[in-house]
């Protein structure tokens, strides 16, 4: 078999055969098949696709590349959930605590930000102590008695992936639908999960820019996952705006506690609660997903959930005190500029991925992947798309360690818009099953 | 400036900036830019094409990557001819000889085969001590002298092209219209030829397989040559079946000295009387077409193009008895067998890169860059498309150094077909100015 052949087939608009993938994926892990070869057919992917089979086959050989997590000493159904990422998307970490406070045991294995997307473990490292690399073992043993924990990567999870990942994001084939797809699902199918919701964001701040393309990602990704057993769904919900109100590390945590004592963002509590409800039926604790939404309100209201997220802290090495003192553990940035409108009206938009960049250019975020995070900054929004503002209101606030914002300013100026009337806009598009 | 933003840019379908165009090769020449970010640029032109002002921009570009020939010195309109390549093309030795012998200089510069193609410069080193290699200076005093001279590329001609042309192949990004055009078009703008015909095959054997594909190369080859202010046509020609009788090395030279001796086969005859009467035009000795074409005719008959050849051999090393005795001269294969026909009929088919392959494998062509060759070997055709035959009347001659040539009879034999009627295929096809 030859490498270049495998390239024409695919840039003839023909499906590999399984071999052929094989063949691929070994020899991007051994180091057989130069870079340049594998960029190639990336490229050819991207313009030409993979059948449903062909997604498949190359999601399976990637995960077999590497190490497979055996969580089956975890009683009960394991539930995971994934976000294709977004600008203040911190729902995963009170959602796990939500769904782990019903009971189901929940292993979530997340990854890092990079661009204008936050990451889940930078988040959670704001927090001072928390160790997002544990052992395989403490993992589980601490999913087996909190029925939570949220770490890193362990041990050699899907090599080809990670391979084929880093030559992506240089060679422009991040946002194949494919590719994607393969990448998540190889690393969540060794990760051991037995159930998965995925929240496929759309719009402005996400990979998937239009709704049909957000279909056809989800529908990829659940499509994986039940061709190999997994009880797996997908929701598409809106990435166009921020998600809650708060974008950076520290910032984002405080927002994760408000929301489990109640006193969460609306869109972000709806987004969890929605999602909380799938994965409490996945877990067979509840018979519906009204009846789980229910249940993810309740914990939610009577500190069952803030208590799951408090022992993970401390379980994981954090300073538990951030539950009661927020502001008092977590640290704290010198400035805090607000941004006040320049007219009045209804807020229309507020482009996400620029605010994303802006959390980022504060040091919030990585431009590349060594870059050292400041978890203290980052935006507060104060108003959302369809709230009124009067000329001189707080649109937001920035924190930031340096007292000249103007180029933040004038980049969030340049991204949100005040007309005549607006709405707010959907939260969630479609479930796709 | 960003490599993976010009990826994007041309993944996306727009155009190439001159800047980005500049950066790329600048990049690839310096070796700042990896080959696996080349490889995907390649492949996203592939799917995405090119514009005109590309095109010409990305040729003049790769031309300015290297040296330039200055043939300044040379009197009269330096005229040259480039083919695509294909089976059995031996057209450019003889009408080199055939334009010479009209007064016109003819400083050509050409390539080597690879797969079932083959190469102007390996045919000529069939002829014992001919030099493909020699200086510029001793170049430009041939051309002065005999009007003509067939050398390899002397210096460093467009690195840029040779460096983007190795990972062509082995990324499956050769037949894309502007890389081939650019490619071609960028050495002969580096070699200073004042006008330019090129015959671009279509077919089985040739790079294009369809007419369409064909225009469009012939288009963008003779748009490039006129935005740098060549004398620039094209024609397109039948490459389906093998161009006259030879294929194989010192076969080859042996057609085209009887050609130069008025006995050449009436296809290869007719295209070069075709192409040097519009190269008799362009270099300034004939009004017309047709007048260049009576005016090639006649040194064919005449024995002037014949001796303008036997001149440029024995001026450039090679034993010029080869003209007078080719057969004694020339390396000749131990083993001459005959393939008779399995049925009465008409040829209907006769698959030129099948044929050329069949050479090839006879050791007449290189699998790999760095073959040795043996000149000696190839096929000749006794009948072509349209041809009657009568069972058991030989269709071809295998000339061989190796006894048992089996494989080779059985790929002949599945590439060779007889049917009740056919008609011999059109030869030229169209024009391109």
């Amino acid at each position: 078999m030859r490498m270049v052949d495998i390239i024409h087939t695919k840039r003839s608009g023909e499906a590999l055969s399984d071999e052929q993938i094989q063949y691929f994926v070994d020899g991007v892990v051994s180091g057989d098949i130069p870079d340049y070869q594998t960029s190639a057919l990336l490229m050819a992917i991207f313009f030409q696709g993979m059948t449903k089979e062909e997604q498949s086959t190359l999601t399976m050989k990637m995960m077999a590349s590497g190490d497979h997590l055996d969580l089956s000493g975890i009683p009960g159904v394991k539930v995971d959930k994934h976000s294709t990422g977004g600008v203040g998307d911190k729902t995963s970490i009170p959602l796990a605590a939500v769904v782990a406070a019903l009971g189901i045991p929940v292993p979530m294995i997340s990854g890092r930000g990079l661009g204008h997307t936050g990451g889940t473990l930078d988040k959670l490292e704001a927090i001072p102590g928390y160790q997002v690399e544990i052992s395989e073992q403490d993992f589980i043993n601490q999913v087996k008695k909190d029925k939570l924990a949220i770490i890193g990567a362990t041990g050699n999870i899907a090599p080809a992936d990670k391979k084929i990942y880093a030559l992506r994001d240089v060679t422009d084939t991040v946002d194949s639908i494919p590719l994607i797809a393969g990448s998540i699902m190889s690393k969540k199918i060794a990760s051991g999960t037995d159930a998965l919701v995925i929240d496929v964001k759309t719009g402005a701040g996400a990979f998937m820019k239009t709704l049909a393309d957000s279909r056809a990602l989800a529908k990829a990704l659940v499509d994986i996952g039940k061709d190999v057993g997994m009880q797996c769904m997908a929701l598409i919900t809106d990435m166009n705006q921020p998600l809650g109100n708060a974008i950076g590390n520290a910032l984002e945590i405080e927002e994760s506690i408000a929301l489990l004592k109640g006193k969460g963002p609306a869109d972000l509590e709806k987004l969890i609660v929605t999602i909380g409800g799938y994965m409490a039926v996945m877990g067979g604790k509840a018979k519906t997903t009204e009846q789980g939404q229910a249940q993810c309100l309740e914990v939610i209201h009577n500190g069952k959930a803030l208590a799951s997220f408090k022992a993970m802290v401390q379980d994981q090495g954090g300073d538990p005190k951030v539950v009661d003192d927020p502001k008092g553990v977590l640290p704290q940035a010198t400035y805090r500029i607000d941004l006040p409108a320049k007219q009045s009206g209804v807020v229309s938009k507020i482009v996400a991925d620029e605010v994303g960049i802006a959390s980022m250019l504060l040091g919030g975020g990585r431009q590349k992947a060594d870059d050292k995070l400041d978890y203290s900054v980052g935006i507060v929004l104060r108003k959302k798309i369809g709230d009124s503002v009067q000329a001189g209101d707080a649109l937001l606030t920035i924190y930031s360690n340096r007292k000249n914002v103007e180029d933040i300013q004038k980049l969030l100026y340049d991204n949100i818009e005040i007309s005549d009337a607006a709405q707010a806009p959907t939260l969630i598009y479609e479930t796709i099953e």
